[in-house]
């Protein structure tokens, strides 16, 4: 994997970059579409690629390991036999949803012992666990496991937690360099920076993360309830410690003004369950501000969805039959607004990496915060 | 509206023909796929152009007045307008949902109350209601408004029935014969013969229907319970007495080999909702048999869902990804299962036009009823 950073803003630490993987490349700063079970919600693969322009998108390590389950990803090549999907793959740990969705945890220094949401039967994950589980499911990018501490944290589980998240990042890197790519070609690991919204513990597991020199570095543990601009200010702060000249990753971020926002501050990828769980409930981003399309005011906008975006979703179907649609639960609802949304992040992304390579990124930024969180 | 029969089977009463709309050309024999509420479920308007091949789709007038309502509809220019699709469009007269979904129907000469079955909301359906809303809709062919017998039904109650209905018909073609084309495009009024299983309300029905002299006539009251070869019967008896040179469309109805067998019987048009709700449920119509996918012996099955059908659903996507998908209830689920179960059922008749013009229709429906019964 190389990340060449192809320009930079004069203004702010915004950059833009190529990222080569084995199954191509990834422009950054990009948005990565959320694929929990191994399908982007809603989404067709062929729309992923045509429609959306996703270069890349994630699988959750916790849903693929409880189902299909590895023998099935295994038997299909990976994860990219078994979706059809041939760009690159990013996977999560597993231990976000472990924490949130699973019955009964318990975190322990070994790992984490859980019940599954589907069935109740009985699990552990560990560090070496989860670095086979994602070698088999065949992601290009890998994430360490860690503890992504609740917001707010005290002090004290804070950093108790982060040094464990530090030896348990100790124990993938081991397990992972020992275990070989697992279908031809290259995976690699990155490591994620925790410390809830503690300054002093967010710089020294940065030190610590940055000290391990891997391909590609992660923030986690943000934008999970905590003020935007406390999470502006740890981003800040981390950054000015991660080296430079390696991807960036925040993890679980965000809206549209917080990805714009993170840019500035030096981040290269993002992923969000946003646009796609907003989509089903009907909130829409458009290039002009924020839509609720389930309002009455919509139902008789024959307009397009968003005359912004230049493809099949946006452009072919009305506001007002959208709106009957997610009124009325029909799937093709769910589809329209995923594909709408997905667009949309993409296209933003785009757009960044054209005003940072003008060099206006910081005003157009500034704007388009301004205009793409309005409610219309 | 035009009907060329453009070749007709030796062994049997099928037939193939051009019915010619102010909407294009549908080829018959025709599958109507069943757009419920202005979206055949799960499927996006390119999908059924490109993968499907859909030439004609239906609308439920039932749902379509109750949501969005016809000013929302006649705002869109009608359907067509609404929901984008381009091509003909049939309505039911929204009898058969009225029995099946509302609470508190009461059927009298008059017409028929009910209750929404949304929001308790009262409304009443007469012919000349049904014949208003059809028109607004902006239907290409529109329905009669019949009362749909349920199976059994005794002699008396379907005698009775029978001679409401055809009174209703009458004040069904004076409306609709009294009203202009609402959208600049010809309108078509298709009578519906009821009868339940008595062979002689059938012939009755039958004659009184072909008196009425419109475009195109219909065959409703059938696959509601009764053996199949109690349907197969009634059609025989029908088709004997509609006239030759006009289309006729059996109502709700069905599985492949019921298509198959009532095209012999003469039948050049259906519409029915299981390739839809059965994909929703993982059940896949295909070239070799029916599968349900949610079996465990589809979960290590990496080949394609049909690869006797040419297009991307049925090729792209392999049964064990879609197995996965339907047992996680993944939206993507019934996208793909939607896709494929429509894609056969038009390729089915397409496939039996060609067998019609060959002039072996007979020998291979025969060998198709088998084949594409067998559960895999
Ligand atoms: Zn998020
Ligand atoms: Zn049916």
């Amino acid at each position: 994997m190389t990340f060449d950073i192809t320009s930079t803003d004069p203004a702010s630490a915004a950059r833009t970059g190529t990222l080569t993987t084995d199954h191509g490349p990834i422009e950054t700063p990009i948005f990565m579409p959320v694929g929990t079970a191994g399908t982007v919600k809603a989404v067709h693969q062929r729309e992923l690629e045509t429609d959306i322009n996703a270069e890349i998108i994630l699988g959750n390590t916790y849903h693929l390991y409880l189902r299909p389950g590895l023998d099935v990803l295994e038997g299909a090549g990976g994860l990219h036999g078994f979706n059809g999907w041939k760009r690159p793959i990013l996977t999560d740990s597993g231990g976000y949803q472990v924490y949130s969705l699973s019955n009964t945890r318990k975190i322990k220094e070994e790992g984490v012992t859980f019940r599954s949401h589907i069935d109740g039967s009985k699990h552990q994950f560990t560090p070496e666990v989860v670095m086979d589980i994602q070698r088999t499911i065949g992601a290009d990018i890998i994430m360490a496991f860690d503890e992504c501490t609740p917001y707010p944290c005290d002090y004290d589980y804070a950093r108790r937690s982060m040094h464990m998240t530090h030896r348990w990042l100790d124990r993938c890197i081991a397990r992972f360099d020992a275990t070989p790519d697992k279908y031809g070609y290259r995976q690699y690991l990155f490591p994620i920076v925790q410390g809830s919204t503690y300054k002093d513990l967010r710089r020294e597991s940065a030190e610590v993360i940055a000290s391990k020199e891997r391909t590609g570095n992660a923030i986690g543990g943000l934008a999970v309830g905590e003020p935007a601009e406390e999470m502006y200010e740890t981003i800040a702060i981390v950054n000015e410690i991660l080296p430079r000249h390696k991807p960036r990753y925040l993890m679980g971020v965000g809206t549209p003004a917080n990805i714009l926002e993170s840019i500035a501050l030096g981040v290269d990828m993002f992923d969000c369950v946003m646009p796609t769980r907003n989509a089903r409930h009907g909130i829409l981003f458009t290039t002009e501000g924020v839509i609720n399309i389930k309002n009455e005011k919509w139902s008789r906008d024959f307009s397009s969805i968003d005359s912004g975006l230049d493809h099949y979703a946006s452009n072919f179907y009305s506001k007002a039959y959208l709106r009957h649609l997610i009124r009325s639960e029909e799937i093709l609802g769910a589809q329209i607004a995923s594909l709408h949304n997905l667009a949309f992040y993409l296209w933003l992304v785009r757009q960044a990496r054209l005003h940072i390579r003008a060099g206006d990124y910081v005003s157009w930024k500034n704007e388009m915060v301004v205009r793409l969180m309005q409610r219309l």
